[in-house]
């Protein structure tokens, strides 16, 4: 058993209740060279269920070749069955939907960019293109009687561009949820926002009519800052937080050893703050650690590490 | 050379300036075994200050029994005569007072604990016992023209007490100003506080009288809380922020790898915000990373890592 919880001591000017967009199967694994078998995978998102997360992204109906990590999405997603949890999939076009929608899947993610740089490298497409590629993705979802994420990369900074310009990334936002988006997923792929950056962006956002409960906040750890950006959208009315069990994950144009921000260490601060999640910190601490002994290096989390320390 | 930089962009409410009092050469090294040569440890402080920081807490005059890797302290603080810096160190007692005053030292600290376990734990003291040791060294310290900060210790939680009452540490600062300290370093040690507990404190601290101008905030990153919580301490006027280079050091009861707020992780959210701290970023990763090789192991700090690695 692993326990250990902070003092709560609420803000009035932060919210009650957060919902957490647990990432860690898809967007943590999808970094991993070493293959992990269907088997674990299903395991370990039994486990994230278990502990209280209620929105659990479970993986990616990209092409084989491009994430060979994730190429077992048949195989996986039908032993999810008894999974009590939201389980969104990723999909990167039409042919990733119609194999989600073959399998039942009806809540779906697509994956965009704010900059030109990072749609080229990664999409092969202009960020028009891209545009035009899911705006049938986005239509058919919803047609199925699905619901449809819009995750919108680089939404801070991008290696090639440097910083991102706030209407750039306000233009991008409003013409993915005109597409139909339900919700809009603002990413800082490269870790580099700090809190007056989030302040400007979500006020841009609200000034151009997106409603906060619309968006989610999706922030990289790569300087250390991913808690703080968070903290500065919920003071802006976001309530929904994309994070990754254990911290797994990153994204690979980072350079770093750190990528998604760590459940655990958002948890934290929520308990504190007395937010409710509807996480039990002490389950989803060992269901990371038992995700790193099998993965077999230890969790970048500093509350993983602190909590699973304290056991020992 | 070691460059990168956030986008800043401000937040008016919070300060143009921060101070940053750096611990790495004492509160970091203090718990590192293997003992550092002086000459290390001058060019240690001697690139610190090279990187812009004003604040650099040199050593302890603690008894060499207690802190082997502080032994040194008769023999560091000649060395740094020509060190640009304000070299403030901490004094345990009388007997540490005498020894920094021999040497020309006037700016010196004490270390209180807001609770009775850890007084007791590491000061084999009550907490009045320890104010009462503390008296004539604040005494003499300032009749010798000398300044002191007061250092209080586990504000917010104690590994053996729990979560700590916010009036108990409202009295005990109030005791500490009292005898004549210039400055109060609130310091959460075992690293649990969370922004609510961290507003809370600060806004009794404030209706007790004590103007924000006279503290400082003192926290560990072990759950990963300690931006997030000093972000919300400048929101509430503090101006004066303790980090460690590299994010060294850590406390030797809070059973975790993890201990004080890196500077550079600090540094960058500053950076971001435009808030001036005069460090260069650069100078400063790369004298962590320097010291790091004299340790042999990598720096924990995100920002470190994150701009070691593009050098690379």
């Amino acid at each position: 058993m692993i326990s250990g919880l902070p003092m709560t001591v609420p803000d009035p000017a932060l919210p009650d209740r957060v919902r957490i967009h647990e990432v860690g199967p898809r967007d943590g694994l999808q970094n991993e060279k070493a293959v992990v078998p269907a088997e674990i995978k299903a395991e370990f998102i039994r486990r994230l269920a278990a502990s209280g997360l209620s929105v659990i992204e479970a993986t990616s109906f990209v092409h084989p070749k491009w994430v060979p990590q994730l190429a077992d999405a048949e195989q996986l997603m039908p032993m999810l069955a008894d999974v009590p949890a939201r389980l969104p999939v990723l999909v990167p076009n039409e042919r990733g939907l119609d194999r989600a929608l073959a399998l039942g899947v009806r809540e779906v993610a697509v994956f965009a960019s704010a900059t030109e740089s990072f749609a080229k490298a990664n999409l092969n497409r202009t960020v028009d293109e891209s545009l035009e590629m899911f705006a049938p993705v986005v239509a058919r979802a919803r047609e199925a009687g699905g619901s449809v994420r819009g995750y919108l990369s680089m939404c801070f900074g991008d290696p090639w561009e440097g910083a991102v310009p706030v209407d750039q990334v306000v233009r991008v936002s409003r013409r993915l949820l005109d597409l139909g988006c339900d919700e809009l997923s603002l990413g800082d792929t490269i870790g580099v926002a700090t809190p007056g950056h989030v302040a400007a962006l979500l006020t841009a956002l609200g000034e151009a009519g997106v409603p906060a409960g619309r968006l989610a906040v999706h922030f990289h750890d790569t300087y250390g800052q991913a808690l703080s950006n968070t903290l500065t959208a919920l003071r802006h009315g976001v309530t929904t937080v994309d994070a990754s069990a254990g911290g797994l994950g990153g994204c690979p144009y980072a350079k770093s050893a750190t990528g998604n921000l760590a459940t655990e260490d958002l948890v934290w601060m929520l308990e504190g703050l007395g937010i409710a999640t509807g996480v039990d910190l002490g389950l989803l601490t060992a269901t990371s650690v038992w995700m790193a002994a099998h993965l077999g290096r230890p969790s970048p989390s500093r509350t993983v590490r602190a909590l699973a320390h304290q056991e020992h």
